[in-house]
C-alpha cells in the first residue's frame, strides 16, 4: 500500500436544518473540502450515510450528492455498516488511494434526522428478525446493556454522568457543536427524564443534522494541497456476533478490542502512544465500554475515567475533545467525518481554547448497531 | 497496486425462494465461495445488496451474513450505487486486495425481492424529489427512454426483440438460470403485455431472489486457491447528471462511455480486444445504449446487433452468454457477481453448452438507476 494524508478538511455547524435538503447539506461539505484542498476535481467520492433510504427516499445518493457538487463523471459509491457508515465511507476512501488506483478522493458524511421520525429506520442497524420483532430499538438495547453493566458491577446508573458533563464543557468551545451554547451541570444530567430507564436524556446524543468531508491524497503528493497535512496510520473495521444474545460477555465490545489491535498493528503503535481518543459516544454506557475494550480501563471501570476526569482535555485520555457525539452531535452517517475533521483540528494545533497540549497521535472509533461492527483509524501528523 | 485475481465462485440457482431468508441465501453464497478457494477464513466480506432496508428492515447486512456465514470478526462492509450495488461491492473488493491491506476477501450479492413488492424501493434509485414525486418509476423511465429512442431514430419498439430472444435462448442451458426451462419465441416476445408502453414483459428483468460470491486474491498468491484464477484487469466506476432531464443527450450513457474508456485505459486494452460482454440489460433499452456508448455500435443502431443476431454466442459481440439479466435474472445487487461467476466460466472453459470458442476478455458492466452511476469490469485468463 502507499500512504494516505488528509489535505483538506470542512464541517457544517450541527443543527436541525430545516432550511436545507440533504443533497444541498452533503454538496456543501463537498465543495467547502474541494475549496480548502485548492482543488476543483478529484478522483472519486465515498459517502457515508445511514437513512437516506427512509427519512429521504433515496438510494442512489452517493451518485446524487457528486452531481448537486458539481462533480457529474467521477466515482461516486455509498459505503454502509448501519450507525458507523461514515467511518465505513473513510476506510473504502483509505483503501482507494492506498491501492494507487485513486488519486484523489472527497470522503463526505452526510445525515438529515429532522425530516422525520428516526426511530424505526434507526432500529435497523439491530437484527430485524430477532431483535427488533421483540420490541429493541437502539435506545432499549443499550439500556438493556447499561442495566446489565450496573448489575454486574454494582454501581448506579448516575456514576456516568461524567461522560455528558465532559462532552458538553468540551462543546462550549466548538461554535460548529449543536450545544455550543449550552450549559450542562451534573444536576442537569441526573436530573434529566428517562428515556428508557437506565437511559436518561443526557446519556444519549441528540437528533441533528450535519455533513463533514475530508479530501484524501498520497502522502507523498500531499504537501500540494496542504501545508499540514495529516497521515492516516491506520485504518480498521471488525465485526462481532451479530445478536447481542449471541454473545458470551455482552459488555466486551469484542469488534472494538479487534478493530483496535489491528490499527495498532498496521500503525506500529500501542495503546500509550494514543493522545485521544474521539470515540463513539452515542450512549454514555457504549463510551464506557469502548475505553474498557480497546484497554484504556479494566472491565467494570470505564466509568472512573469519566467521574474522575480523567477523559477531560488535561486527563489521561481526552475524549470527546470537541463535544462529542453528545454535545457536538450525532448526524449518524457524519459523525466519523466529524470526528476526523477535530482530529485533524487537535493534530495541527488549531483546535483553538479545546487545544491539548500534545497530541502527536489521535484514534477514532465508531460502533454500528448494537457492536456488531466496529471501525478504527488512528492518524498522526 | 497490486494485480488482483478470483480464486473462486459459487452462484445459488435463481428461484421466487420462498423457503429461505436474505441472511440464509447470502451466507450460503459466502460459504460455498470460500469452499470453492479451499479457505475456512477470509480477511473481509464486501456485500452488494440495495434492497433490504425496505424489504427486509435491515439496514446493518454485511455484519450480518457475516455472522451468519460463521465469519464473524472480520471487516465486513456493505456497498452500494442503487442498481449497480453488485458491482460496487466488487469494485470496493478489488481495491482493499489492490491496496495490499486486505488479503483474501469475499465479495457477494444477495437480494430476495419476492418478499414483498419492489417497484417503489427501486424507485428509490432516481431523484425522490424531482423524478419519483412526478410519478417516476424505473419502469416509467426506461419506457420514456425507449420511446424516446424510437421516436428519435424512427423505428418499432419491435426491433428489440432480439434482446429477449437471445437471452432465453442462452437461459436454456443455465440450469441456475431462473428461466431455464422456458423457450421464447419471437412471437411470445411481441405479444407479450405491455408493463409501461412501449415496454412489454419481455423488455424487463425478472424480479426474483438470489445471491452468487467470488473470493479475491492477490495474482501472485492465486494458485494457492485456484488451477484456474482469473484476473480482473480493470475495475472503474462512473457518474453522469442525476437527472435524465439533466442530461443534455439522453440516449447516450455517459457514464458508461466513460467507465468503459477509463476500464480499457486501465486494463491496457481496446474495444477490439473484447470477447463478450456481460452487460446490463434489466431493460432491452439500457442493453441497447451500453452496446453504443461503449463503442460496439454506432448511436441509433445498437438494437441492429440484437435484430441481426450479433449478440448471439456465435456473434461479433456475444452478451448474456449465460441468459443476461433478462432470463437468467436480476435480483439486483446480486447480479454483477453472478455476472463476474459467467464469465469466469467462459473464460475457463467450463460454460458448457454455452462456451464461446475464444473466450481470452470478457467484460461486465452495470448501470445504477436510469445511467446515473455506471461500473465496468474487464477479467482475463
Amino acid at each position: 500500500m502507499r500512504p494516505v494524508s488528509i489535505v483538506a478538511t470542512y464541517q457544517l455547524p450541527i443543527r436541525k436544518r430545516h432550511d436545507a435538503s440533504l443533497r444541498v447539506l452533503g454538496a456543501e461539505a463537498v465543495r467547502g473540502a474541494l475549496a480548502a484542498a485548492g482543488l476543483e476535481q478529484v478522483d472519486a467520492l465515498y459517502l457515508g450515510n445511514m437513512l437516506s433510504d427512509e427519512l429521504q427516499s433515496q438510494k442512489h445518493l452517493a451518485a446524487l450528492i457528486a452531481d448537486e457538487a458539481g462533480l457529474a463523471g467521477i466515482e461516486a459509491l455509498l459505503v454502509r455498516a448501519a450507525t458507523a457508515s461514515g467511518a465505513a465511507a473513510l476506510r473504502v476512501g483509505h483503501l482507494a488511494v492506498a491501492s494507487g488506483l485513486v488519486n484523489t478522493a472527497v470522503v463526505v458524511g452526510v445525515e438529515k434526522m429532522s425530516d422525520q421520525s428516526p426511530v424505526l429506520a434507526l432500529a435497523k442497524a439491530l437484527d430485524a428478525r430477532y431483535e427488533v420483532l421483540e420490541g429493541a430499538t437502539m435506545l432499549s438495547q443499550n439500556a438493556q446493556i447499561m442495566q446489565l453493566y450496573c448489575d454486574q458491577y454494582g454501581i448506579s446508573p448516575d456514576r456516568f454522568a461524567g461522560f455528558a458533563l465532559n462532552a458538553h464543557r468540551n462543546a462550549r468551545h466548538n461554535p460548529i457543536a449543536l450545544f455550543h451554547d449550552k450549559v450542562v451541570t451534573e444536576e442537569t444530567v441526573l436530573n434529566s427524564r428517562f428515556i428508557v430507564p437506565p437511559l436518561r436524556l443526557y446519556d444519549c446524543a441528540p437528533i441533528c443534522d450535519g455533513a463533514a468531508a475530508v479530501v484524501l491524497a498520497p502522502t507523498d503528493e500531499a504537501r500540494r494541497y496542504s501545508d499540514l497535512p495529516i497521515r492516516i496510520l491506520a485504518s480498521t473495521a471488525a465485526t462481532d456476533r451479530f445478536r447481542l444474545a449471541d454473545r458470551p460477555e455482552p459488555l466486551h465490545l469484542r469488534a472494538a478490542e479487534r478493530s483496535a489491535r489491528r490499527a495498532f498493528q498496521q500503525a506500529g503503535l500501542t495503546l500509550e502512544d494514543v493522545d485521544f481518543f474521539e470515540l463513539h459516544d452515542a450512549f454514555s454506557i457504549m463510551a464506557c465500554l469502548q475505553l474498557e475494550a480497546v484497554g484504556f480501563a479494566e472491565p467494570g471501570t470505564g466509568w472512573r475515567l469519566a467521574a474522575e476526569d480523567e477523559i477531560g482535555l488535561q486527563g489521561r485520555i481526552p475524549i470527546a475533545t470537541l463535544g462529542g457525539l453528545k454535545a457536538r452531535g450525532h448526524p449518524i452517517g457524519a459523525t466519523a467525518l466529524y470526528q476526523a475533521c477535530e482530529i485533524v483540528r487537535q493534530l495541527t494545533g488549531t483546535a483553538g481554547e479545546n487545544q491539548l497540549p500534545a497530541a502527536h497521535i489521535g484514534m477514532q472509533q465508531s460502533v454500528g448497531g448494537g457492536g456488531s461492527t466496529i471501525i478504527t483509524h488512528i492518524f498522526g501528523a
